[in-house]
């Protein structure tokens, strides 16, 4: 997986002159979304297959801070799945390849009616990437 | 009808360490809702009647900075009604009274299929509402 | 203390027509930043003082979804203070009382030149003012 | 000037399952630094000469709902500079290349004290860019 670029806006910004801390959490959305899309399970497709995953959870570490108008990568790794939960790890770096903040969210599937959906019956071919991403680290 | 008060949030200001003239718009939102609820008809009486007014239109301009953490005070009138369309004029006022942003929105009723909807039939009392106000000045 | 109220904005819902989850850490700051004012020392005064208190860390855990336009509540409460670090704990209520988030903030202090500051030797008044809020578990 | 690309996140979708229509004004501004940076005076050259450009105004005229995880362009270009203040417009279109939304910002020039600055005393490099700029339509 390539890692997710996000150039950082001035809109997000705040009266410190840096990113306001709220926006890490946007971005670890925008990696995943990338990172869904990168292993061909975009939202489009999910959605067309009934497939939701809601946040449950979210943590975040900030150890240095970025500003406008610097581009950031995060990189984003499926750390935990167990069939029903799964985690994704974030690592976002600035330019010079520096840490500068790391994180993770928790998920769960559900269905359309907003059911838990056991992946192994219902789709499979999801629950073997997962597996599969697992493994491997990615 | 009482002028709507919001409390600037650290979030909302920017690398210059004021307000980030995108959050007026958001206020103008606020202070719509606000007056939309003190006429009697908040989000949940509308949306129960099926009746939608999206935003067709934004204009602001901006007079005088505001910081964080000030509260200001945005009032909404409504100062156009053509039974299709109308318009929403505010202004955002600092605590010592001085005028920092006014601005206007447009909007248009759709029923629930998103069809354009003509209140003065489907909904008189909304219509003759909206009359009452425009002559008001409220 | 009494609990911050937030009322939900539209434009603060997402594409599930519940609160996006990252406005959740926006209000976890709009708490923090009444339970200062509440205590005393509200960001003008800490300002003057050159005392900074960033964002070293965040966890939130989403428990029931919130909706526009809802009221919440957010409780903050200081669980750990070292003298140099603080974590505030908050506790996200929707009308009916029932917990929706529960989260943290870790913290440190720093002076005005972004240098550690021992509380105790430079502000003691803050100091005591934190330990008796940690003793009271407020 | 090529057109900027912005790929809409879902965290600026609202509860209509469109992109909340404050997000637009921030997208202009995402534009209006890539219109600079492809002229040479991105915001860092900016601030090293002292020159800042804040906004007057905004005005945007919604045509056509756009979605998540839809890609769209924002072509910005100069249509009135007076040596002391310009308007910039934008147009935001979708993949199919329709007009979803036209919108214009307004601008002065201000040097690092907040004094009004004349472009032509001050930077003639700057003021002939944009003079080029207004007589070609970009």
């Amino acid at each position: 997986m390539k890692p997710y670029r996000h150039k950082i806006q001035y809109y997000e910004t705040d009266g410190m002159g840096v990113t306001h801390h709220s926006n890490y959490i946007r971005w670890f959305e925008e990696a995943r979304v990338d990172f869904l899309e990168q292993a061909g399970f975009g939202y489009d497709r999910m959605e067309a297959l009934g497939v939701y995953s809601p946040v449950l959870g979210v943590r975040a570490a900030y150890k240095k801070m970025t500003r406008f108008p610097e581009t950031v990568t995060v990189a984003a790794a499926l750390v935990r799945f167990t069939g029903v939960r799964f985690t994704l790890a974030y690592t976002v770096k600035n330019e010079a390849g520096e840490v500068c903040c790391t994180g993770e969210t928790d998920h769960c599937f559900l269905d359309a009616s907003g059911r838990p959906l056991r992946l192994k019956d219902r789709f499979p071919e999801i629950y073997h990437m997962m597996q599969k991403f697992l493994q491997s680290g990615e």
